[in-house]
């Protein structure tokens, strides 16, 4: 899975190339990184994505320059970062973060095929809230038209995984009276707040408030 | 502060110039999305970063992609992102996610004087883990070295900021029987463990036990 270009180069020892690694990472996160280049220059944009099988779904307006840009087929980078935790390490130097990635590249096929596009909306909610398509209304055909739906094939990916202690207990710094370890650090969901102008007298439903991100990994 | 390129053209009512709006953002989120072309094709790479005074800093290593790119001057591109919530709307299309987010655009500019890049290591450490550069070992010649530091101009830049119930409240889907509201998100710091390979007895230091990011801003 990894090519010259996602071949992990910097710290290679945090390299992960197993597909169901990149796939639990992609997974959790709801938001990922867009690049583009437009005009010779890099734009990063956050958006929604979805893993559906082998490709990563992303959506947008017809508006806006990222779908314009990606649409036509141009090269994209999508970046999935979870953060972990803060590492203290003895030195400054070792300090840093716990983190899992994800870096895809490759070129974005626009859904077109109405049918098709309304099952990857689908499945795209599906990954962003489960249980919500069934429930709520469902785009209608404007709305449908007005959404670019773009797959990214998971071809071109890897990830970096950096977890555990710091790494400098077994150099020249093991020794100072310096606490060293890790801050864990966790995305958590509250209760659900309902909109002030709902006009019935409704519940949030179970995937409201049962919504984790942390447990998701398929 | 907004120019032609970072001004919010999709969803404009989201738009924040604000500088302390801004830069309250920035101080929040720990980690970037840096954006660089290279070979004409775009890479986003996750980083930490701080940001001091009218600059947002990043650092890497020597000998990697991003800063041998960057530190050549070429366009980059940096974006934050602070997720805060999941949006249920009453239709699919109007769901989402509550977030902050800031674009940066500019140029890079290496610190390369040491005693300069010092202070820079000192203020960019500060920002990530606030205590810590006093208590630690401090980077030693060939550390500072081997790290680059770069400072981005906060000039182009912009934030889109997206909060609070959704946005279908007043429309044709208003008096559908659907629960509609926000499940708020939180990243939350929890207790730090300690390095087992700790070879004093030292408690975690205040900065470690009372570490936050939500309620930081300048």
């Amino acid at each position: 899975m990894p090519s010259g270009r996602t071949r992990v180069r910097r710290l290679p020892e945090l390299a992960v190339y197993e597909r169901d690694a990149i796939y639990a990472i992609l997974d959790e996160a709801l938001v990922c990184h867009l690049g583009f280049v437009d005009e010779g220059r890099p734009y990063v944009i956050p958006t929604l994505h979805a893993r559906v099988g082998d490709e990563l779904l992303i959506h947008g307006s017809a508006a806006g320059r990222a779908m314009r840009v990606l649409g036509s087929g141009a090269p994209v980078c999508v970046t999935v970062t979870l953060l972990d935790g803060v590492v203290l390490a003895r030195s400054v130097y070792e300090s840093g973060v716990n983190y899992r990635s994800v870096v895809v590249l490759g070129n974005a096929r626009a859904i077109e095929e109405p049918a098709e596009k309304l099952r990857a909306l689908e499945a795209f909610t599906e990954g962003i809230i489960p249980g919500h398509w069934v429930l709520a209304r469902k785009p209608n055909e404007q709305e449908v038209k007005a959404t670019v739906v773009l797959a990214i094939p998971l071809e071109e990916c890897s990830a970096k995984v950096s977890e555990g202690p710091p790494d400098d207990s077994d150099g020249p710094d093991a020794d100072l009276p310096i606490w060293a370890g890790a801050i864990p650090l966790e995305m958590v969901a509250r209760d659900p707040v309902p909109d002030p102008a709902l006009k019935h007298d409704l519940s949030p439903p179970l995937y409201a408030t049962g919504y984790r991100r942390s447990h998701r990994r398929a």
